[in-house]
């Protein structure tokens, strides 16, 4: 793998500097300068590459790169130069944001963009070719506004947030500082109101906003409708993967980390320190109470008030099996009934049977 | 939580203007204005609340809203001047949408808009900044499309229907009136159509359109391919959330409601009045009834031609359960023929043991 | 359902150039002309019509069509002329290509799209208004980009290849020759990895990239994130269908086609050859072999090494039923231990039993 090219810093930086603007220890030659980060397989000269997993243990004995990123009970397994910290993924992480920092966009208006009557855009926020800003929305500080972002009338962006190309935020949408929203992300749709009425659906107007906290990152194509009357909230720290969808009025606690094709309905309200694995999907109208683990491709219909680890996921077969499966499911429901009826039979022939089997040895 | 004062309209309406404008009925002061709605926990002064759930009755006594919506069972539990309705919550979205009006663009085409040869744009309609309308397509009447929506050649958008930002339709594809599309919605991209040869797809062109009748609204990213012959129609009235697929040549009936992140393949039929849950995946080449409820996080296999009430979704465990579960699986299909052959012996065993046990009481 | 006008070839082709270009054979009137595809039942004056099930066997009988691609087996159920192929769909699949060509728009960049500094155009690419191309990006021969697109800094797009409007591809990414893009693809987003410190998120810098390889097919909304250090690959002749989600440092093999809904946690590889249906949901870090098929719908927690079929999914039930066992659930992992325990018991009773039943016998 060639290494990133376009944004390594060229000169690179020596171990100590590293070590000194990470919080991590070196071990060997400090003044050793890498200029790029690596995997441990991949790794070839000017590379620092990282450790996190022993099962990497035999990468660690044969990678070419100049200096490495472990843990201090790794650190005796290698003669490489070393950052040693007790967290080692963060540690490569600053590292990599520090070799490999992003090309920021010159700040200023593009002149292709469209700037409504009142927005105030900071002088320090670059906003790029065909964008789009609404009449009296605030953009802070060092903010960049991708190419075709639509931004609504009355938003706010708040300061040093990234904004990709093509993001769309509603009118009265607010994104808190720092956040990362990426491509294709619609903020701040109407929820999905609508009451029935002489065989029709007649619309209920969706008034309230989309609010997301600072230090949100959401990714590509996800959708946070906004409030029908409240708003929607994504608070601080949360984490969105891709291709998800908020419903109107849900809650999002701090800190929560949510993986890609969830779907979580409207009035929900999902604590903070979740962990919901990717694809899982999420009734409306509960709680999910801080700290739960739901993994992967599980379904939560009710609320969940104790934290633990939920899963209901039905396992795979090979279609065969499945299709014997199949036929049997709608009878599944007695089994258990069944079960216990013979069950209380065969305790009762167990009462009577000793009675015959030692009548049986008797006359044997 | 504050009013949503970008859309208030300043005077508010009397309460017997109000009813006027939605055929309910006036109890109290009639000439009690308000300007704003809100629930009952948050109102405050000069908001009208509803209530349309007898769960809320404890928040009907103590709300500080000036005004409330109720059924005309729950009037008397309140001394609040009130609108009197058999669908609080249908007058509840009407008078929403009297006190918040949207704020309607000009009309007249954005300057940096680009507008295709031959395309004919209403006068009154509104087409916003870098948007684009293919040649000879028709927008009619006060439509409002959205800053970067790309409309292709060829297409049509009926009178009063709304684009939001960023949304496309590709060339030839008809949106009805007075529909509602949200940002990010694709209409009519090309269907998942290939035929293999010789170890490589080959492309079937997908020559049919994306058909969208009247008063029909689509979600924030939601994609309604285009027919691969014929079109792929969505009827009259139906509502589609946010992230829904919908495959080449369906058709989904009128007044179906349809809610987020579900993915209908292609070739499948929907009928009309049909509720399909969130997370509902139903395949290609089948047919779904008139009227059928499909429950959310459902997989539909097969055609359904009674309308029902359907559900299929691995009830939710704590994972340690789940995994014993899982071990089990494979043997599962295995019970059902177990059962029937204990139940069998236990029959048999149960015709002979009463002999054994009169004799057994003989003897004792 | 009338033909698609816009894009019908108005003087059409004789069978016999039909023949000559798609390598079919002819049988009657070579010379007659043909203007248009429809399928069997619709098809009227002008049309070529197919039959590949022998389903429509009766449709074949009746249809209005002017000529017909039918499979050799089939060729003498029809007196209509026709086209014979082995593989009737490929060549109804080329016929409709000549018949109905897209109309490709003109060379050339369009006065409102914005060009970086750097970036290379070829003379007989077509960008269309509003599109975005970053600095030093190359844009191959023949490459439509349609209307709204944002291409990234140091970018590339092969030959050939068409990006329908609104499609994201972020800096440094590559999309091979011959490949059509959907609109709403997000190409070469961060993939979704952070580590955790203090409480807090930290984000790991996403340096890899996404590269596309040649004639490949990404259909509207999907999302393919950029690797964490190296890239995420999508080889040739690879099909993606509509709102998929690809992880970061997956790679999905050679001719695999993946229908609508799917989603792929990173790290994931995907053989070659393989089929996964619409919504299945595929762990991350996992290898999936060559030629496997995965039913709609099914989630894939672990590795498969064996091509087979493979399938997990919750058939559908009415939805007492699914009450019922949805309560018996938690209980079913003890089903297996508990039938076992009642199978060894009658075992046991059954070899006490015939001694038992025989004395029964002589005592009567």
């Amino acid at each position: 793998m060639a290494p990133p090219t376009a944004t390594v810093a060229p000169a690179g930086y020596s171990l100590s500097e590293l070590a000194q603007l990470t919080g991590a220890q070196v071990e060997g030659d400090g003044a050793l300068r890498v200029t790029h980060v690596a995997d441990l397989e991949s790794a070839q000269e000017g590379a620092i590459a990282f450790m996190t997993d022993p099962a990497y243990r035999a990468q660690l004995a044969t990678t070419r790169a100049a200096a490495v990123i472990v843990s201090p009970d790794v650190a005796g397994e290698t003669p490489l130069p070393k950052l040693v910290h007790a967290n080692p993924y963060a540690t490569y992480a600053r590292v990599a944001a520090l070799l490999h920092p992003p090309i920021a966009p010159e700040a200023g208006v593009h002149p292709t963009a469209t700037i409504g009557a009142g927005a105030r855009i900071a002088p320090t926020a670059a906003v790029a070719a065909q964008a789009t800003i609404g009449a009296g929305t605030m953009i802070g500080e060092r903010v960049r506004i991708g190419a075709g972002c639509a931004i609504g009338a009355g938003a706010s962006i708040g300061d040093d947030t990234l904004l990709h190309a093509n993001v769309t935020v509603y009118d009265r949408c607010v994104v808190g500082p720092r956040c990362v929203i990426h491509s294709g992300v619609v903020i701040g749709a109407d929820g999905f109101g609508m009451v029935e009425e002489g065989g029709r659906w007649l619309k209920v107007p969706q008034l309230g906003r989309a609010v997301i906290g600072a230090d949100v990152e959401i990714g590509a194509n996800t959708t946070v409708d906004r409030g029908t009357i409240g708003d929607t909230v994504i608070e601080d720290d949360v984490k969105l993967d891709n291709l998800i969808q908020v419903g109107h009025n849900c809650r999002i606690g701090r800190h929560t980390a949510i993986a890609g094709c969830v779907g979580i309905a409207g009035s929900t309200r999902i604590g903070s320190n979740c962990r919901i694995g990717g694809a899982a999907m999420i009734s409306g109208h509960i709680d999910i109470c801080d700290g739960t683990l739901i993994r992967g491709a599980t379904t939560i219909f009710a609320s969940i008030d104790k934290p633990g680890d939920y899963t209901g996921v039905f396992p795979t077969l090979d279609h065969k099996t499945w299709r014997r499966l199949a036929i049997e499911w709608p009878q599944m429901a007695t089994f258990g009934r069944r079960l216990r009826a013979l069950e209380r039979k065969a305790e009762k022939s167990a009462a009577q049977a000793p009675a015959a089997a030692d009548r049986g040895e008797e006359e044997t």
